[in-house]
């Protein structure tokens, strides 16, 4: 049983494969193949979400299945119910689940007894799904990232970082992460990524002649308490305007939204690039639909295939 | 980009061409032609609903598209995206959007930015919907409006109210809005209404030989604070057995739901006319269908009519 | 109509039929009839769910038809509106209606004024969707349930003991509950179920050669202020080794979800019999089909067999 659960786990080839897949479902939108026609996705949601929800239902719909959306409170998860319960009993009804939650550990959990494919749509540890539309876009608009620079600047702990980490390693650009003491990943997570990895706390050094700029949100669901402290913190790793001319000519900037003015990004920076900024979104949409294709196609025998779209894995046992 | 915002934006051209598609909807449900064809129609809604959720809902499926109910706390607008971010994701994952919310700046705002079609299903300021359904349902059951006499009791400053003005502008009848001292219509809706409109303080006085007495629910959502004194003053104007008295024989009473008894409408006049007001909540459903099956046919080039249904508006720009 | 709102309305036959069924859409899964085609089903939910909730919108779905959930407090439900208001307006916008709430009346009187079938997904009286379940997971696996002795242990008085106080009246097996004073059903429950049924205090004698041992959650939704109270009384009533010693060797346990262990089942218990018991879970889509396919083929006239999946309940009027 094949899951999306982290950059980590995928090898190069993998992340290629997806990639590869991208451009098509793009490009045919919406007159592309449903491998999904007959199955029913659960999307388990503890956070709330715009990008990542509209763009897994409408990926899912498009692609011939039907998303079941359940905020995490509304179901049995929100009353204590062991993740391997509830994932015993999903498993048996519906074809695959895309989650979104707070442990990483509950999204192994769940895949490992649910017995259909899981994607993990965010994580406090990783957010894979993120991190294949950012390598899409880039790819889209400047071709190959290989020997290129990207600056991350800004939370350097957090999970979008985290899986900028992995993917350095799997693929040939060096990335630089720009944060204050306090904020830098943790040196365990740069250890097991082991890619061409910078880290500094200069934001102008991480900047000059990077070739992506790219930044989130500093405050994200949950973090709300320390605000004061992170704004105050985070604050010179702006991405502004003489950041931007320290990067390549013609840098791309990328932002995963939802993008709070001269916080994180200086507003005349955001538009400029909104343009890049709002294809990057968009590309969720094209990069899960490959995400969701290549995992129903690892689903099938290879004596069957062609036979997709059947049951759900009825008297699946835990992995 | 043609939307549905107001009725004061509609000409009385286009309220014939929609109310005429209501009526064939109606006839041919469920055989109906599904214009939405593989579309996703984000629907975005900051306050509970019935009758609205549910129309659109089974409206938008029947026409073949898919409704994505999105209430606004769970998705980034409750964080407080600016609405232009929000809509341009959206405009390029999905095909068109309804929005039930407060502020009608925000419909506008979603509609400029989006650039997918835009239906408001109410805001403070406007109730397109409600009204075109009013106006078809006494179409269908008692003829042409033309040279009628309607009479509103109760809150005239309502949204309800405002649309019924807009419509007054544009169509040949006559309005009356019953309505006590500082719930009558601002003077700047009268007079960019237009319309033939008497607004008066006798509630008898707007009831005497009216074709269609209506109502609307005193204490709508978010005025709860504002209970008891608007109990106190609305008293008067409630729709009874005495104002019906005064109606044209065989008038009808029209109430857009949810009804309190005895509060703005008498028990047995609800009852009495329960048959027009069900009928009503029902056309909720046809006329919406015609709005959208208008609205996409709107977004067809004249070259290439026949090929609707295709991808969102990716690419979009803000108007 | 035809509606279920309770095991204690059916007739054996009935139930018979419906349980004929259940083995058809299980093994034809997905490539079964579709008898909901074209059509919109509301599931109006007052409580959280996991397996109704998800088992209904997948039957649904799979069914050809389009489940429309509701979260009773998103919609006009939750402010007030009568129920036999809401009942008219959503039976002339859908085609069938699946309703978890907390009065059977409540559920009574939507079927009542509605024109739509209707289904009840748990009061606080009833839960027959799942005793169905239960009947079809143990003829399923050990064929019928005649002559048999089935042991219900903990709380007697809850809706699903209430459901098997029926089920034992229709179908011809013995029924024990074992249960303290002040968990025991309610006698008049038992007087007007009638069937071959023992109370007791006593878990042992009720365990005691039984070929099915049976629990509920002992602190149920709505029931949280009570816990402490509940778990001492109920204690004594767990589901554990000791007591399957005392049962028909190879007998059954099951258990309807969710399941706090070391409370109702001990760990161990639960573990060794997982197979049965999400297969149980597994056995409310398809039993929940069956339902529904048997609810919209009383629908059709007999002399329109065939049309099936037309409009909705239009000008229904109330029974």
């Amino acid at each position: 049983m094949r899951h999306l659960l982290s950059v980590e786990q995928l090898t190069p080839d993998e992340i290629e494969d997806v990639l590869g897949r991208v451009a098509a479902f793009k490009a045919k939108r919406p007159s592309h193949p449903q491998p999904l026609r007959g199955q029913t996705w659960a999307m388990i949601f503890a956070k709330s979400s715009t990008r990542t929800r509209v763009s897994f239902e409408v990926g899912i719909h498009e692609l011939g299945g039907r998303p079941l959306f359940l905020n995490a409170s509304d179901i049995q998860l929100g009353r204590g119910e062991p993740i391997k319960d509830t994932a015993r009993v999903l498993g048996r009804m519906v074809h695959g689940a895309v989650i979104r939650t707070y442990a990483q550990q509950d999204v192994e959990d769940f895949a490992a007894y649910s017995g259909i494919p899981t994607i993990n749509a965010l994580t406090d540890e990783e957010h894979p799904c993120q991190i294949l539309t950012d390598l899409f876009t880039y790819r889209e608009q400047q071709g190959s990232l290989a020997g290129r620079v990207v600056a991350f600047l800004g939370d350097g702990a957090c999970n979008v970082a985290a899986s900028w980490l992995f993917a350095a390693a799997k693929l040939d650009f060096q990335l630089r992460i720009a944060a204050p003491a306090g904020f830098q990943p943790d040196p365990e997570t740069v250890r097991r990524a082991g890619g061409r990895v910078t880290i500094t706390a200069d934001p102008a050094a991480a900047a000059a002649g990077a070739d992506l700029l790219y930044t989130d949100v500093w405050v994200s669901m949950g973090k709300e308490a320390e605000q004061a402290q992170r704004l105050r913190a985070l604050a010179p790793y702006q991405l502004n305007e003489r950041l931007v001319r320290l990067a390549q000519p013609g840098a791309l900037v990328m932002h995963c939204l939802p993008a709070y003015r001269d916080k994180e990004i200086e507003e005349a920076t955001f538009e400029a690039h909104a343009d890049t900024i709002f294809r990057q979104a968009e590309n969720r949409l094209h990069t899960q639909k490959a995400i969701l294709d290549w995992l129903v196609e690892r689903q099938v025998e290879p004596a069957s295939r062609g036979a997709r779209g059947g049951g759900a894995g009825a008297e699946a046992t835990p992995a």
